[in-house]
């Protein structure tokens, strides 16, 4: 017997008949012997209507009423999912976040968790109920309703799973796993049966929507095995786990990630000083502007220059930001550009392997694409090229790293 | 200053619009200096659409579910409320009846509140907040989320008002408060300033559905004085409260409340025998048919009559369980009649005052108005009459105890 947290978002949820559908894929699993665990979020329309309705008295509510509104989302949920499961002669068992006692910080919109009571999911399991908790949503120490923000129902699933210890943590999507890239621009995109933690996390960071990243940082540090698979289709999913759980030679590229979101700056001809990267970068950040790739050269007269990339939507902004820094700094130059991409290969077997790096910069070469930066932690190598040449760039890379074939890239 | 709870129900609420006109409202009776606490609804609809979701399921749900489902219709409310209050300048804290705590036991669907809390609403309204709480809804002992059956704000007002020992629970409806008898009627019936607690209890158990009756009940055990007034108009509304604390002599009738809703049941020639009264109608209350007006006969020949009214929607069931009454006792026959209707008259002045019935007797003798079943409380007299003649026993008797003149009906 294994006692399993299962995770069903909004679509999956988003009508009467869906939840039924989910009600039964619950049930089947009791039935071969499980102990469930059910977290859902709001029907997917519902939170939208919900802020819609605030939005029609301001657009600049109160972040506590807000919560106390938002919440109502995925109460109406586990409620329609107990009833569905009673139809099916399951006994299960309603929690909100505060009836559980997710314990959260009150940073209403936007809480983080800080314990779980598992008393009385405990107990509820000890008796032999299905147990269905709402997502996204929890309560402070004064017993004021806060909520995760969105997204926040894969949060929820996973600290459920390690309050309890759970044996697995079943993420239920609109897609049956996690590819080798996105499939909509590589036919051949293949779903992996595994993956670890820290390669979904830099898969995830690149724009791999399927799990919030808070989630999959959560599931690593407890360890709990998350698995991803479909509310739709039956399959295997992909289980991302402790590279320590798996047995087989990892490959050397897991998968590809992308992201067009992202714009280019470079501030030139900085008087070499000390802190020159605190100067720029810091006052970027104070705007709270997230800043990603970073890198920084010294050119022959030893003045520096600064490349990094900003979110599109905070271009204007950080250029603004930027002109003034060139001012106070004697800089000599600021330039952006728009049409950028990120491309990253994702791996946890390029620790131990050389010529990774080559082998990528070969194959864009190849193709004519220019390598605008680059930048490398231990498992991904990332590079920015112009955005024309994002789907040529991922497809030759899905395609020298063999990722469509499986185990061929095994060493 | 004066500590007042208001309660506004569905319609009052029932779009941000309209819950934005609540703000005003609630905003002007604070800026007079008063501490406020409110009770809300659902928004009209919402209740129903929550209902319409589970039914989808089935139509036999689970009771705890289904009070975890409903109860998310007064948290939207509290939240909308707060937010519309925050717009216009006033600090306002929404609570749930959980948050509250307002302890009821399980009876899910029905529940009856034990005690309430007072300490958090106390606190807040010390800090110079507006108190926001979600109506209908309270929290088991063991943190089950209960409902107290529709309608139930008016009894969580009236709860809360006991429990703050407030000033005043006043109650926002789509009247400008308590008639005479029913205006769609009678076209002179007139608003009452004030009207007893017992008058009220009576009034609205025949039928006038202005507020709930457990609310006036709970109202008056605990000595709350009740205001009903318009949430759409202005004006004093009726204020509901201890005889006691009236100056004025009483009129002898204050009102005339009717019913057209049952239907009539007649065993006759049961042979006497001791617990005639208790073998029939034991049977039926038995079969959880409620039973209203009863009166049994002795005929000459020693043999029993009984006559009683149910609701018209369990007579065939009634008519059903009679005839096996009648042939386990050997009675004559059972006969039944829906086109009946009850009528009464109501006034505390009764208690004192000789001759109330006679002058209800002659009225409707006058108009040819055939009595068919008369039964009395110290301030109630009820004749069940033909259904066809209602309008003209109720127009009759609201001219002849002069309803429509205010003042004149003093002794």
């Amino acid at each position: 017997m294994s006692l399993i947290v299962q995770k069903y978002g909004g679509t999956s949820v988003g009508t009467v008949e869906r939840i039924e559908a989910v009600a039964k894929k619950v049930a089947a699993s009791h039935r071969e012997g499980n102990q469930l665990v059910v977290a859902v979020s709001a029907m997917s329309g519902e939170t939208n209507r919900l802020i819609g309705l605030a939005n029609e008295i301001s657009s600049d509510t109160n972040l506590r009423e807000m919560d106390v509104l938002v919440s109502t989302g995925e109460q109406v949920t586990i409620a329609l999912l107990c009833m569905a499961l009673q139809k099916l002669g399951i006994d299960a068992l309603s929690f909100t976040g505060s009836q559980v006692r997710i314990l959260t910080d009150n940073a209403h919109g936007k809480a983080r968790i800080k314990e779980i009571d598992s008393h009385r999911l405990q107990g509820a399991l000890q008796a032999g109920k299905v147990v269905v908790v709402a997502g996204f949503q929890g309560v402070d120490e004064e017993g004021n309703i806060t909520t995760l923000g969105r997204g926040g129902s894969d949060t929820t699933a996973v600290a459920v799973a390690a309050a309890l210890q759970a044996d697995e943590c079943q993420i239920y999507t609109d897609v049956d796993g996690v590819y080798t890239t996105d499939p909509r621009l590589v036919s051949d995109a293949r779903r992996l049966d595994k993956i670890t933690f820290e390669e979904m996390l830099e898969m995830a960071s690149q724009g791999s929507k399927i799990l919030q990243i808070r989630s999959v940082e959560f599931a690593g540090k407890y360890s709990v095995p998350l698995r991803v698979l479909s509310s739709f289709e039956e399959g295997p999913g992909t289980l991302i786990s402790l590279e320590e759980d798996d047995q087989m030679e990892k490959p050397l590229v897991s998968g590809i990630a992308f992201n067009r979101d992202e714009a280019k700056l470079t501030i030139r001809g900085i008087p070499d000083q000390p802190g020159v990267a605190y100067k720029v970068l810091g006052a970027i950040s104070e705007a709270n502007i997230e800043i990603d790739v970073i890198v920084q050269n010294v050119a022959k007269d030893n003045s520096a220059s600064i490349t990094f990339t900003v979110n599109k939507t905070d271009l204007s902004q950080a250029e603004e930001l930027l002109g003034e820094i060139a001012n106070d700094l004697g800089a000599l130059e600021v330039d952006s550009d728009k049409r950028i991409a990120k491309v990253s290969i994702v791996g946890v077997g390029m620790r131990s392997h050389a010529g990774v790096a080559a082998k990528m910069f070969e194959a864009l070469s190849n193709e004519g694409i220019n390598i605008q930066l680059i930048t490398t932690s231990e498992i991904k190598i990332t590079v920015v090229i112009e955005e024309r040449y994002l789907e040529l760039a991922v497809r030759a890379l899905h395609s020298v790293f063999e990722l469509s074939e499986p185990g061929t890239e095994m060493t």
